[in-house]
């Protein structure tokens, strides 16, 4: 048995290595290749993930998946989870015929193109019938990969394994109840935030010193990863020893950094806190999409948008800036950071009216996938949805419905995880505090002992345990959005008064 | 036919594929890559590496190339030069058993270490037994090859398509006939060249400038490369259009990275200048060891330390590095970065001495692989060789024979690759003048007319032709020392009166 085992686990290292492989190559291009190499490497680089994908879908895998599955009662927890995690990724390809997995790949690399020349042209029409063709393909596929109660719930599962329509019908519906009036009521505020400061200049190399002294006072390793600069910032990790983020740098402003970096560096701390004895299997990654973005979320919202962090770090931060910022207190900070109005565009939203930008993609996706959307008038579904939940619409295609990328690479059920991250990590604070003093530990500086929870109870498992388990034993109940409501109309009432 | 061409081709995509996905991993260990992340990374990569070893040695493989062979009248020249680059590296792996390669892989990584401990503790004899060891099984690698006229021939030819005793014997008895004479001419010269401009310090910024102002200056194309800094400088490619660089900054030593930088800038240009369609192939890199290294040689010394370089660029250069400079002219930068006098360690030799140094380790290597050595008093022998050519010998094993890491990794052969190098610069550049006038154009900063020639007659070639047919097609000859030897007498003579 130990033999099988064995070859099973090199089956699995080589399949890692492949997507490794194809990972540095991604850091790589996002960060300094230069352009005119990209097209030579990427024909080479598709071969290994060709041959990554090959092996995931063999009849070697199919065996080794049915040796582990066959024996699952004498292994270890972690050649179980392997097993677990292994079944999702075959079940989730091997069902595809090859042919139709060729043709959505070249019908999605041509989307793409079409998306981006519509948006540019503010033409959503020109890509209604792709967008069809795109959904089309994605409910045979999961036709194909069978499905309960909603077609939808399959997709979302990819993204948030155990998530379904009926869990987030529920959730989001808790959201529009108190985020929708919250909304309505900050929106008629007569409270005028200063909004100055986050237009001020920052030179390059003071916001570089910056990102320094936020990973480090978030507890990002420097010995164990780096940051770098990207059009987009990312995390990418190559081990729980080499974790990577990027940011990206705007002279005239300097905060869409600041946050950015604790962003990624909420990410990033996930993946250092993953065991280490996990490293080169299938599981020492992060659980899924939305444990991902609650770390993320913990770390730029719950610390880095809290008064508690500005009282701790105003000095420092303003030591780093330099002497124009000497004139706004810790408070100035914490209020110009946490501006909240309802606006177009997801991803320049606040904290606050964020979820409803998500909860009207939620809903969109759902009746497409349902089958009983109307390619066609979308943008009037879109402006309709803007309306209800934000009081306010888009004038154009380019504004609202073509926005974002991923409908036009069949990312369909990855929406919900960006909301549901918010709230995770809201329901993981609510949990912490019944252990820690979370605001005092903040004003101190002290993130260390908020992150040890955090290891403790997320991290370090990396996939060992499914989300739900994650949850549950973290915080002795499952998904509940009351925590998350309760946060945003705690903190936005403050605010707004 | 098409058919199996096609095939062949893509097997060899594949393992070219693992190759660059292995580059790359080298390029980031040597560039940024967190040290703590570097075991678990290594161990990932050695997968792909092992996969393109088997694959190059795979029965597979050898029915690739029997087919080729079979065929080779009737195939274009690309695929003929394919299967002949491809039948090398077959056979150069194919006849050493598995278990012997993966005894000495064994053998190498400890030797490393142990030639590690004896450089720092000054301590030969501790190493002899092990390069002992190194040398029986490059014997009978080479024995299990096959050889002709002398066992060191297939080492040299690794290296070196084509070469042999015979004709390093005959280059390097031209070599001393001229160049220990002048070096000991030199040596008693009553010349003092100012060396202070050497030692002025320039800070990181300006010398990044001033790596910027060279490579564009020699025609480097950043749009298809970039610089970047590593503990040791080297060019690395990934295509024709993504040629990398790095070098070492020392901030007391500004002219070490001066050339540095030209040096590797010469090896980039290669890469760059290779015909685009051989990209992707096996031929779409620099012909061999030493027409690599005569580009880098070309640019850094016959370009970068040329008189008529520094009447061109004196100004720019002195601009770049400030004030402090204005008190040098053209002259003084010439004579310092030309300053020659016998010295115990190669990589710090000038462009006189350095062949020296290299013939000394030929001369020991031949020894070594012939058999006649006495392992035990190898440093008498170097001793030796260093009093007769240089006139000087060193102290210490440290300073002597400890110095260089090539024995301890187990190559042999590759030295002598670094004085032909040198000596097909010159050859180059007197079979170009017979067109073009060399120092007029270097003059008037002009490269591109120069590097326009290369590019005809040697880059755009990769590895298309062999490295013999290379030379006499763009020089009329075969290696030649005497444009060389003749070479450095004009120049070092004038410099010395």
């Amino acid at each position: 048995m130990d033999d099988r085992l064995g070859n099973i686990e090199a089956y699995f290292r080589k399949i890692h290595a492949l997507d490794t492989a194809y990972g540095l190559f991604e850091w790589d291009i996002s960060t300094i290749a230069p352009r005119a190499g990209v097209p030579v490497r990427a024909g080479l680089f598709a071969i290994l993930a060709e041959e990554s994908f090959a092996m995931g879908i063999s009849p070697e895998m199919e065996s080794n998946l049915k040796y582990l599955e066959e024996n699952i009662d004498s292994l270890d927890s972690r050649h179980k989870a392997m097993a677990r995690v292994a079944r999702r990724e075959f079940d989730a390809k091997r069902k595809i015929p090859p042919k139709l997995a060729g043709e959505f790949a070249e019908l999605s690399s041509k989307a793409k193109a079409v998306w981006e020349k519509a948006k540019e042209e503010n033409d959503y029409l020109s890509f209604a019938p792709v967008l069809k063709e795109i959904v089309e393909y994605q409910k045979r596929f999961v036709d194909l990969r069978g499905w309960e109660g909603h077609p939808y719930n399959t997709l979302l599962d990819d993204y948030d394994e155990g998530m379904n329509v009926d869990k987030l019908d529920s959730f989001f519906a808790q959201v529009q109840e108190t985020v929708v009036p919250l909304v309505k009521a900050v929106a008629s505020s007569s409270r005028q935030i200063d909004e100055r400061l986050l237009f001020m200049q920052v030179d390059l190399q003071t916001q570089k010193k910056l990102s320094a002294f936020l990973m480090d006072k978030l507890g990002f390793d420097s010995s164990r990863g780096l940051i770098s600069e990207s059009a987009h910032p990312f995390t990418i990790n190559f081990s729980a020893n080499d974790v990577r983020i990027t940011t990206n740098y705007n002279v005239q402003k300097p905060f869409t950094s600041v946050f950015a970096v604790m962003h990624e560096t909420g990410h990033a701390l996930y993946e250092q806190n993953v065991d280490p004895s996990l490293a080169g299997t299938f599981l020492e990654n992060g659980a899924n999409m939305s444990l991902h973005e609650s770390q993320s979320r913990f770390y730029e919202n719950l610390i880095g948008r809290s008064l508690s962090f500005w009282v701790h770090a105003r000095d420092s931060i303003v030591e780093i800036l330099g002497p124009d910022f000497e004139m706004f207190s810790a408070l100035d900070f914490y209020e110009s950071v946490n501006i909240a109005k309802p606006s177009l565009i997801r991803i320049y939203a606040d904290e606050l009216t964020y979820p409803l930008h998500i909860m009207a993609r939620y809903e969109i996706e759902k009746e497409m996938i349902g089958d009983s959307a109307d390619f066609g008038s979308l943008p009037d579904l879109w402006a309709e949805k803007y309306m209800k939940y934000l009081g306010i619409k888009p004038e154009t295609d380019t504004e609202g419905i073509l926005q974002d990328i991923h409908w036009s690479g069949g990312s369909f059920g990855y929406f919900p995880s960006y909301a549901l991250g918010s709230a995770y990590a809201a329901q993981l604070k609510a949990a912490m505090s019944k252990e820690l003093d979370f605001d005092r530990l903040v004003m101190q500086g002290n993130i260390a002992e908020i992150t040890a929870w955090l290891k403790k109870n997320i991290h370090s498992y990396g996939k060992l345990l499914t989300p739900d388990e994650l949850v549950m034993n973290a915080c002795g109940e499952a998904l509940n959005a009351k925590h998350y409501t309760d946060y945003l109309s705690e903190k936005f009432s403050a605010i707004y008064q």
